[in-house]
């Protein structure tokens, strides 16, 4: 295989490369999709050969640009472009889709030259925006961040949001190349082969914007470089193209989607067969390599054991001191900062706290690119509101990111907002994320701790805090590592064990009392772990008080009181098992009529410890 | 009070009482939006009394307009409306915020003439564009939507799903209200003041744009004049307010949002006192009312015992059977139709199928607009892209949404394209949502039964399909009530039961064959009705066999085993449990590949029951 130096190559014939491979390692796969593949060839063969600065040797380089493939369907594409590179061979591209490769159907992080996992539509662009704020704000080096974006994915909403805060905070250093290849999946984009439509809309927006017939080399070029050259903006390459370029069988037409061609000799043949082009990709002038991360001694907030603090404050002043201690540390917010309590890091260190706005996918989206450039993001909203970014916080689990996500406002205990304001399935959502953490501290001190645990873990973790202010009850300093519990009221006399976390504990705490004093001693412990929790302690006071009663502020399905029982199903002792959790559609009220009205207040409580004793 | 004709009232007086009722309302419950209320209270003002055609005596008329409150926290502003429409009075005006009240702190369709829950912001316009396409394309009758949206909302991408989906369909009888009032919670909006930026957006994308002084009722008035004359597009009205208007202690100063104004008695002083203005709201000329349901004998398809179908395709088929015998069933599509099988009901009913192209937000919205106003709708994307509408879905339960929502291509079982495409978490969304029903057929006449009972259940009922075929075990006709099972293999031998659903219940046969070989006879149990589960069947086998395996293509949090685990522990016997579910991030690989990776396959199935059973 023969290197040839960039300025000298054929960008046509490198296309045309590209184009073959996609089409070979899919008809190998056996499934892919070459079109989507071939629409964008020359696209990828002018950035990769003339534009795009990156050294394959070293992808965590800073000085590195970036690539983004938002239609991350179009992988051959990318997969040819490595091959193209040097980075990957022959023998590797046709591992494609095969089991154990890395040359996965959509990319993933597990390539070390891929920074963020995509395939679900819609989020490279906003990944995009969070790499190239950081470029803009917050490192001293200098690299363009490139994402190739179907014209499909147009229709989400979170490319919007994306091209909203782009423009919004100036990230020249951002270039958004849309393949308009006219066709989705199941028929014609709304726009089809409009580009001035997307061009008016992203104009409308703030962007500059370029359109270009998409299979002309010059054009696209021309494009780049003015991309490159344009200041104060992000710029939006409309690129006229054909679905399936190159291969007279499939392009342009319907119904050629994600699948591999069906002649795919006859397509090579057409296509000028396979070829050996080698390009020395371009590496960027800056090689200072990441700064390690400093050592760090946080100095966090006391709270006096017996006063009354809500969490989301204790949370806020936490985070100020870690990002004292830690100058990685980054804030992203929902445009509640005021009430999520991010408004003390903001005005302690505003080089580091983004305003999202209220675009809870482009704030997700933000922390998930910030992390993959080795920054310590913290994103905080009402929980209820994460649930807008559902989707974003899988992907971001797929792309193996290291981010803090933090709500607040949880469950009915917000009193009198109602239930579009309550996060009731904010656990269950939590919880089945890959690798991820799950915490609910009930008090100050508590929550100060684990909010600087959060700095430290990897994959996504996450902190539920409480409106309400709740009693203080450890002192400041003390320790509580991820997946452990604390057991609050305990003898030897138990007889039922009441498991809480959060607004609960104290509820459960004062109906310990009133158990005692009618004869039936309870044990208390404060599961503040929630994922992975304390399993030895909880099936230890199964087995020593042979009842086990949960309590939370949340659904009764996917919270505290599952998480529970799927320690003690393990083993399944004949243990009595009985779950309180909010148990009919909240509406407005007190916080203490919301508990009584849900069912898991000290009266509940009460109750249903009287009964699994009985 | 004293009723006065719509043309005699004085608009600037009908808005002070509004603000007045929105300062009295917040200061009685010591909690509430009075300022955003104040901002947007001309705007209201002049709709009720001169444009808005209601009759509150009959909220269900089809030919009433809708009124959307987008932003949803100015309450106090829709119930103010409301006791000048005569609709509630005094009294229970007073009753905002308390428990009890349906004046809730955002509106829900307690209220009678509510349709849709508000207080996510980013979801009023959406929900309108559903009801607005149902006026267009669907309804016999004609009417407008009006949405009141906040300036801050316009940064949530959900906005711009439905602004571009307005346009496209041509949606003249949709107009947006924009509340410019430049204030978000925490500061100002990422525009401020500038109606210029919205409206020149909006332009972008296809809408008429008016930008008026939101104080001047005359242009307010004239401006919903252009609305209502301007054919093929809808309007958007850019109106520059102040919020908190009339009251100096607030009036477009930051920190004054969500919260009681201090000095009410002052502040209904300079208001000049509340006042007791009775508006005869305009009623709609067509009185004609729904028509009934049309009786419905759905004539399903029928699969041959033995044959292998994806359940995917045989929803398909039976959705259409279902159209065919009820004209009052839509489907809304995310630009996938191919893949999830609308496809046929595209072509069979083009009137009543939506094409939402890459929208997942706007494409459940427009399912919750339209059961707003009496159409079944049932929404298919993947499964997987579901997760992008978690939040539309859980403001869909607080707003009683009667609604069908189906994922296909669910689990590793989809094979090479990667976890970006899997629904591992989906049971988890879907099982938490208040009064939600979930349903994961296994063989395709199952399917087809379950697609048809849908149609007829109340609240969120969701429809888990697969691609893969898998073998159809049940004979045509067979019927599958809600909350039931079918127990496959039994004997009163049994030693181990399994549960599975979907493409685990033909690897649990074949496990159980395995296993019977070497003389372990199992139960197996099709848990096709997730939510609600088949108690007493579950807790038979667990007394009668004393060991249970779950099996699910799904994390191992939040889904069927969870469902099942939940069912045993209510009395938790001495039940020995075990479940299967995927155990690590999936790749790249061929669906039996996959199956055996995640743990789910017959070898991991034989191999757990084994372990249970030693």
């Amino acid at each position: 295989m023969t290197t040839i130096e960039s300025r000298t190559i054929d960008l046509a014939e490198l296309a045309q490369q590209l184009r073959a491979d996609a089409v070979r390692c899919s008809a190998r796969a056996g499934s892919g999709h070459p079109t989507s593949s071939m629409s964008a060839a020359d696209l990828m063969a002018v950035l990769l050969a003339k534009h795009y600065k990156y050294d394959f040797e070293e992808p965590d380089l800073p000085g590195n640009d970036r690539l983004i493939l938002s239609k991350g369907h179009a992988s051959p594409l990318l997969y040819a472009m490595y091959r193209a590179a040097g980075a990957i061979d022959e023998e590797e591209l046709m591992t494609y889709r095969r089991l154990g490769s890395t040359l996965e159907g959509h990319p993933t992080p597990r390539l070390p030259w891929v920074d963020v996992a995509t395939g679900s539509l819609g989020q490279g662009l906003p990944f995009g925006v969070g790499m190239a704020l950081a470029g803009r704000r917050l490192a001293d080096v200098s690299y363009r961040v490139w994402v190739l974006c179907g014209d499909s994915e147009m229709a989400e909403g979170s490319m919007w949001e994306a091209v909203a805060a782009a423009s919004f905070e100036g990230l020249s250093n951002l270039t958004a190349i849309v393949d308009v290849n006219r066709l989705g999946q199941a028929g014609p984009t709304r726009y089809g082969a409009d580009t001035g439509t997307y061009a008016a809309q992203l104009r409308a927006f703030g962007w500059n914007t370029v359109e270009i017939d998409g299979h002309d080399p010059t054009q696209i070029d021309r494009a780049y470089t003015e991309a490159e050259e344009t200041p104060d903006r992000p710029t939006a390459i409309l690129a006229r193209t054909k679905k399936g370029k190159g291969v007279a069988a499939v392009e342009d037409l319907e119904g050629k989607h994600g699948k591999p061609l069906a002649s795919p000799d006859e397509a090579l043949a057409e296509l000028g067969g396979p070829r050996n082009i080698q390009v020395r990709v371009a590496t960027p002038e800056n090689r200072s390599p990441r700064p390690e991360r400093a050592g760090r001694s946080v100095r966090l907030p006391e709270f006096d054991v017996g006063s009354e603090v809500a969490t989301r404050d204790a949370f806020g002043k936490a985070l100020t001191a870690v990002g004292e201690a830690s100058p990685d540390v980054v804030v992203l917010d929902g445009e509640v900062k005021d009430s999520v309590r991010t408004q003390e890091f903001a005005e302690a260190h505003p080089d580091r706290f983004f305003e999202c706005y209220i675009a809870e996918q482009q704030m997700v989206a933000n922390a998930v690119g910030m992390q993959a450039l080795g920054w310590v993001p913290y994103t905080a909203t009402f929980a209820a509101f994460l649930t807008r970014a559902h989707d974003f916080l899988r992907m971001a689990a797929i792309s193996h990111a290291d981010m803090r996500v933090v709500g607040s406002h949880a469950g009915v205990s917000i009193g009198r907002d109602g239930p579009s304001q309550m996060a009731l399935e904010d656990l269950a959502m939590m919880r089945p994320l890959w690798r991820s953490v799950v915490l609910y501290p009930c008090d100050a001190n508590q929550c100060a701790h684990l909010t600087s645990t959060m700095a430290d873990l990897p994959g996504i973790s996450y902190l539920r805090t409480t409106r309400a202010e709740t009693p203080v009850i450890y002192r400041p300093g003390e320790l509580f590592p991820v997946g452990g519990s604390r057991t609050l009221v305990s003898s030897k006399h138990d007889r039922v064990t009441i498991v809480a976390a959060g607004i609960t504990v104290s509820e459960s705490l004062a109906a310990a009392e009133r158990l005692a004093e009618a004869g039936i001693p309870a044990r208390v412990i404060d599961a503040y772990s929630i994922k992975p929790i304390d399993t030895s302690t909880l099936r230890q006071a199964a087995a020593e008080t042979g009842r086990i009663l949960t309590v939370e502020d949340h659904w009764p399905v996917g919270g505290l009181g599952d998480a529970v029982l799927d320690v003690l199903a393990g083993q399944m002792p004949s243990t009595r098992f009985a779950k309180l959790g909010v148990r009919g559609m909240p509406a407005s009220a007190s916080p203490a009529e919301q508990l009584a009205a849900a069912g898991i207040d000290t009266e509940a409580i009460v109750h249903a410890a009287q009964q699994l004793v009985a």
